[in-house]
């Protein structure tokens, strides 16, 4: 992908030029991952009107060379620090013309201590922070960023499917965890996207619960699972709530039907937030067409939190959908959409699924699994 | 472990009075779950003269009562943000005996435009950076913590232990990684402290290599694996190089004979820095003393990095060995020891333990895996 990730670059140098900046130093790892291909960490990209450059430590040397060889490097080595690589990067006339005086930095990811550094590093510098330019950039996807995440979402799929038909009764929240991840890694996934959400019952009321090792399969009525795969750096986000073997038993009538109910309410939401996702629609919009299904429904007090999120190189990406989310929706944008409702004590139901905004409309990509599965 | 939590909240509530704060803003979610017992993210915790306060949302409103019932917390609701949350916490006389005006932040954990938006938030307020100072006091170990972080490496052990006889000819990098991991589950582990680093021969000169799916252990001659246990919220961190069957056998002498040469003087160089271990030695002189010792076996240019770091709730913890660590160690301090020898083209060597600071010297708390194991 290394033309890609130069066309990245360029991107980014022209938003650069734009805010009249004549250099600009990334910060955040995903960013300089995703305008170079180099997948380490510490290390930043120093963007600069003449050329960029990798500012590095011995630990990736080798690694670079390999991920990203047309990429320039500077390494630091013992008793360096990475901003006196900067020092020497503003000061090279293969990546500077000539010295730069104002110098964009990540304000969404440069800490306050970071910034004095490198003021005092530099002094004559004017340092302007820039919000979130390259997550921008990121949140349109290209064809093989889609391809990426569709692959990624077939094998959360697949291992949830396996999952599914291994639970016996006896299984707790951490023992599904531990199978479910350990599926997506056998599935062909590189790691999990986050830390996945079991919870049975009540704690599915919890809408980050944590898995215990308290209750049993077999003695739960509902269970929710939030979880993802990560493959060839790029996520997948599902979320699927069902009712057990013994939620669905003649004994337990009154629960299903609660449970049914609800839950329909919840699908309702997804489904009419999903119909209405097209380019230049406010992201507000939708979450609101979904917030009101259930507000309507009489459960507006039971779902807290936004409609979703955009998904890519990580689980919660730029964008997405919430009351206060006023920028358009946009082509090749790929977003959550996982309306829930909330009930402490008894428990928790979200439907979430992975859609790709489409030329007129959207695409869920999570197709392969029903919401009722 | 409510009690503990609550002295830490003291501690904490000392310093911000020493620097003559009148409020303290803990930002980094670690920090924030050190001090009060949440596990949940996305949750600050306000320290004000007269008592504390987690600014949360709905998602983790049950949670907080679950986890630290005696912590007080302010919930935001759709449309409200965390900044607001601040707003009614300063008045608040719960809280605040009187309106702050010098509030202390996480200057390393805080981001320039969060910073931004808090200073919009309460103008009449300075806001007053401060570096690690939660940080600082979780590098000093309780009891507690002592006990979780030796169940989190033994947790490592058992698991490492469990794969070395599991690996077979055909196993590749990522497998041998996802049956160390799944393992470290089934051994009691609740996550990995890290992604685990599986490199086989040459990959092994990259310190932190990702693994791949490429080559196999078969025709592998050294394999180097640097993983750990989390387990109670604590973390392991271990490192062990060695020779495969292949690496073994009479038709790799040559090769062999210069991996044991490699490993003697990492040996050295981990052992000796072990011994300097006490209270009250400067940290860069134990990462001198291995440093030298690679030195003067001719492999200067091969040992790129820190000699070792803090560990606790996260891996790169406060403090640790480096050449510009002019700090003292401290008892009951955990740090590891890892040296390595990295030589492109060829492998690298790398021995990692976990070692508690006592009263007089230092114990590795790895020690039932033996460094050649």
């Amino acid at each position: 992908m290394g033309k890609r990730e130069a066309s990245r670059r360029d991107q980014a140098l022209a938003v650069m030029n734009e805010a009249g900046l004549d250099g600009y130093l990334i910060e955040n790892p995903v960013n300089v991952s995703y305008l170079t291909g180099f997948r380490g960490d510490d290390s930043l990209l120093w963007i600069g009107d003449a050329g960029f450059c990798l500012l590095s430590d011995t630990r990736f040397e080798e690694q670079i060379k390999e991920e990203c060889p047309d990429v320039a490097a500077l390494i630091r080595h013992s008793g360096q620090t990475t901003r006196d690589l900067l020092k020497i990067a503003v000061s090279d006339v293969r990546f500077s013309s000539s010295r730069p005086r104002r110098i964009g930095f990540e304000s969404a990811t440069t800490t306050v201590a970071y910034l004095d550094s490198l003021r005092k590093n530099l002094p004559d510098v004017e340092f302007v922070g820039r919000f979130q330019d390259v997550e921008r950039l990121r949140s349109i996807k290209d064809e093989d960023e889609i391809v990426a995440i569709q692959n990624a979402i077939d094998v959360s799929t697949d291992a949830y499917r396996d999952v599914r038909g291994w639970i016996g009764a006896d299984a707790n929240e951490v023992d599904i965890r531990d199978e479910l991840e350990y599926r997506m890694r056998k599935r062909g996934g590189d790691d999990v996207s986050f830390p996945s959400i079991i919870a049975f019952d009540e704690r599915a009321a919890l809408p980050h619960a944590i898995p215990t090792r308290g209750g049993r399969y077999g003695d739960a009525k509902m269970v929710l699972i939030d979880w993802g795969a990560k493959k060839d750096d790029y996520v997948g986000d599902l979320t699927r709530s069902f009712l057990t073997e013994r939620g669905l038993s003649d004994l337990q009538t009154a629960y299903r039907k609660k449970f049914q109910e609800v839950f329909k309410i919840v699908l309702e939401a997804h489904d009419k937030a999903i119909a209405a996702i097209k380019p230049g629609v406010p992201c507000c919009d939708i979450d609101k067409i979904a917030r009101d299904t259930i507000r309507d429904a009489g459960y507006g007090d039971y779902f807290g939190h936004g409609l979703g999120h955009g998904i890519g190189r990580v689980v919660h990406d730029f964008g997405g959908f919430s009351p206060s989310a006023s920028s358009l929706i946009m082509k090749n944008m790929i977003v959550t959409v996982e309306p829930g409702i909330y009930l402490p004590g008894w428990g928790g139901i979200r439907i979430e699924d992975d859609v790709l905004v489409t030329e007129t409309g959207s695409k869920v990509l999570s197709k392969r699994l029903s919401v009722d599965e």
